[in-house]
């Protein structure tokens, strides 16, 4: 269950990173390459950041595929896609849980301490994002707008607070996602934010 | 004969990363990082995904030297190199393909599956461009241009392809190395290119 | 006495971090994360490139409360930290010493050559700097600024010299600390630069 909600999550993934791609005029490699990062880059940073080797994706070849062909596909599907914006919105949501989910399980299996648990969550969820953001080279959208790793953050303090009182992932898994999902879409209908900091000053 | 043509080709990136910080008017010690990056980043993110520990260069001290005095070098040279453009473009195709088949054996030699093999020959191949290229903060180059990554796909493809056949290295090796780089001066001599996908809707 | 220093200087880079990320209108969440990989980024990636599993932060969970801590109470601070500009040039640059001598102690430890243990203790002191530029989307001011990575690399090279003729670490230390914030602080007064590297040739 969790793992087709995964696959679902990283071909939504990748469609958006490459439309993020051609919003840069890439060609069809760098719109490959930038589907690959957003799609499987969180679980990569993930993974190197906990020592886990060898790397989920590698261990899984036709994660490759699917995200590659999935990025590939948009560039012919792009002018179609604005209409399923909506349902973008709900698949991508679906995925921040997944990931963050996945992320907590991953750290938990190695005995990592908690912080360390949430932290590789959250990594899970926002890098793949992030890394698109970077190699397309603007600041990561996630640092700055509506609320989407407050959501992880909240999402793995539930399913690990729940696990820790003895709740099991049957109960865990459906209130990580019902938490996550609506308290995303809330954010989105609502335009909830966090508190921006800005400062001007600069010392030189 | 491959580590002689790897020898060159890592000068070769670190003198173009060189140049590449001093359009970004950086200072001598941007200009040394940036062609260590250059040169040895694509194998070093090539190791860490592959979980390849000690890193190679790591291993190979004398190459820290080599790149960093390349690009310092690079800074006195630098008004006469424009010359020398064919050579570079030479110097660099190798380096393309020499990067792309030794990123291919490291992952074979580790076991890792086909797609991930062909995806290491590739992080070798471009990743130290891309390193530059969001180090110098600009979408990389690799994305958007001639083909390049196309290039790198189809050696690894080749020689993997050869060697499943049972074609010794002393053929796979030429055959990879001529293939490349008649591709790629074709590529840049014909301006061919990759479609490239542009989208302008944002959703937000 | 250096973990204390450590513990300064993380606090330190936070904060700086934190105000990078307020000059790019970041959120709550954003200062955090750029307070994170300011503090803790050199560290990670210098533990990424030898192989230094577990990473050390994830070993030391209140460093994560600490620096983000720090980040997030920047937020409350900022109007009155311009008058401590001095106190925070000082503090990094003990933090630059501190960093650089600790990533020398780690890759020592580890058995790494001579000039993988200098770049393992200028990787440390610089990185974070670099991933923090990177995230606020501009180009590493440690490429281009007066000397920092040079304070570095003279830091790194008194303390492996004075260890090599056999001084202990009870001179070494604080010679490697008088050295690198007296150079530091000098590089600052009377604006010492590294040569600037200007290249205006596209050769495309």
């Amino acid at each position: 269950m969790l793992t087709t909600i995964y696959l679902i999550a990283i071909v939504a993934e990748a469609m958006s990173g490459a439309l993020a791609a051609g919003r840069r005029n890439m060609d069809a490699f760098g719109v490959a390459v930038i589907a690959f990062v957003t799609a499987l880059g969180g679980g990569t940073v993930r993974d190197l950041v906990l020592g886990h080797f060898p790397l989920s994706w590698t261990q899984h070849p036709e994660y490759i595929y699917l995200v590659i062909g999935a990025g590939l596909a948009t560039i012919l599907l792009a002018r179609h896609l604005h209409h399923l914006k909506r349902l973008f919105l709900v698949l991508d949501a679906l995925g921040l849980v997944a990931f963050s989910v996945i992320g907590c399980q991953v750290a938990l299996a190695m005995g990592y301490a908690l912080p360390v648990v949430v932290m590789a969550g959250m990594i899970t969820g926002i890098c793949g994002g992030v890394l698109r953001d970077v190699l397309c080279n603007q600041v990561p959208v996630v640092f700055r707008r509506e609320l989407y790793a407050s959501v992880s953050l909240a999402v793995c303090a539930l399913y690990l607070g729940l696990q820790a009182v003895g709740v099991g992932q049957q109960i865990a898994l459906p209130a990580a996602f019902g938490l996550g999902l609506s308290l995303r879409m809330a954010a989105l209908w609502r335009g909830w934010k966090l508190p921006t900091f800005s400062y001007r000053e600069r010392w030189e």
